[in-house]
Parts: C-alpha cells; sequence; structure tokens
C-alpha cells in the first residue's frame, strides 16, 4: 500500500457487500488498515478526532468485511461490508452517507439544504 | 462542499450507475468539481502530474455523470456514472481499478501481485 500520497492516509471507501451501495468512505493509516484486516471490522482513522474508530463502536452499527480491495496503483482500498446492528451507517440515521444530490446553486457547489453534523461514528 | 480537511481536495468515487461496481477513486479540487457539473463528465485534480485531468480525455474511456452525490459532512462526493468508450476505466485494461484482493501477507499489507504502475487517464 502506498500511504505517501497522503500524508499516511489512503481513503477507503465501504459499500454494502450485498445491495452494492456505497455507504461512507473514511481514511485509514498503516495500523487502521491492519485493525481492520485482523478483526475484520472496518477500522479508520479520524482526521478531527486524531484517533483509531471502528465504525460503529458506540452505536453498533458495525461494518463486517466481506472483502477487502485494493486500487491498481495501492492507494485506496475498496470494503465490501455486511452491515450489522440497525444497519445505518451515518451518523444523521440514513442507511448511506450518500443521500443527497449535490446541486449546482448560486454558491457554485452548495449541498442541498440542511446543517453539516460534525463527523460521527 | 468542504475543501479545506485536505487541502483543498475531496475524494471522489466513481460508481456504475447500472451495476453498481465501483470504478476508480480520484480527488478534485473546485475548479475540478465545477468543471464536472458544467460538462458532466468525470473531472478530477491528479495529484501526481498538478493539473485537471478529464477521465478518458486520451482514451476514450469517459465517465458521463448520471448522478452526483455529496455526502453528510461534504467532504466527499460519490459520482453515479455511464461509462464511454471501451468501459475500461482502469489504466490497466480492467473495467475497475478495484481488480485486487488486498492480501494481509509477510510485509503486513502488501497488495497482491505486480508492479505499481503509474497514475493513468
Amino acid at each position: 500500500m502506498d500511504f505517501d500520497k497522503l500524508n499516511g492516509l489512503v481513503p477507503a471507501v465501504v459499500q454494502d457487500d450485498e445491495s452494492g451501495e456505497v455507504l461512507m468512505v473514511g481514511f485509514m493509516n498503516h495500523e487502521a488498515l491492519q485493525r481492520t484486516i485482523a478483526s475484520r471490522y472496518a477500522t479508520f482513522f479520524s482526521r478531527t478526532r486524531g484517533r483509531l474508530w471502528t465504525k460503529g463502536e458506540s452505536s453498533g452499527n458495525r461494518l463486517r468485511v466481506a472483502r477487502l480491495l485494493v486500487d491498481c496503483d495501492e492507494d485506496t482500498v475498496l470494503i465490501r461490508a455486511v452491515r450489522e446492528g440497525a444497519g445505518k451507517v451515518c451518523h444523521t440515521g440514513e442507511r448511506s452517507c450518500f443521500f443527497r444530490e449535490l446541486e449546482a446553486g448560486a454558491a457554485g457547489l452548495a449541498a442541498a439544504g440542511g446543517s453539516r453534523p460534525a463527523e460521527g461514528s
């Protein structure tokens, strides 16, 4: 894996292994990836909190790794995952973090509606 | 959109709108996202080349935007795309850049097989 392009991190895309839905994108450092492999549960490095966090560690909505893929130039991972708990991956209560269409509004790139909640678990 | 977390960039996940297959992940700066919205073709900022590039500009394997989604905290975009040309998104000739399983090898996180080709178009 190439962690050098992004200051020790790689993006990690999580996709529902059954439906194919893209659920979230987080970042992993080397340790987060090792822990993900060892535990079989998606674990990220939180840029805002500066520490590892296993998705769902507080909510129970964990993501069990079904398959772990790497891209051609080894700077991104794709996790095909099984949703546990209530299956609500987003901290807003949605199944997926990608629940809004981007609108090309007056500000150019304003997302449609709503506030911007803090990054959750 | 929040471009501040990653030095002016956001990850952009491209998913095949028909099959749901995750095809690639690139990075966009504000200009790349504006151009993507205006042209309806996925355009990224190449970190290695330091310039914008429209996916498939040389190969013809362009990615037409069917839907453009943003995540809950507005720091990642998801493009649901229609593959044009031969439909081979990866510069290796594969349909998707994610064609290898990650193996937890001796080095901990070695990807299976092969060299690491330069980032392609």
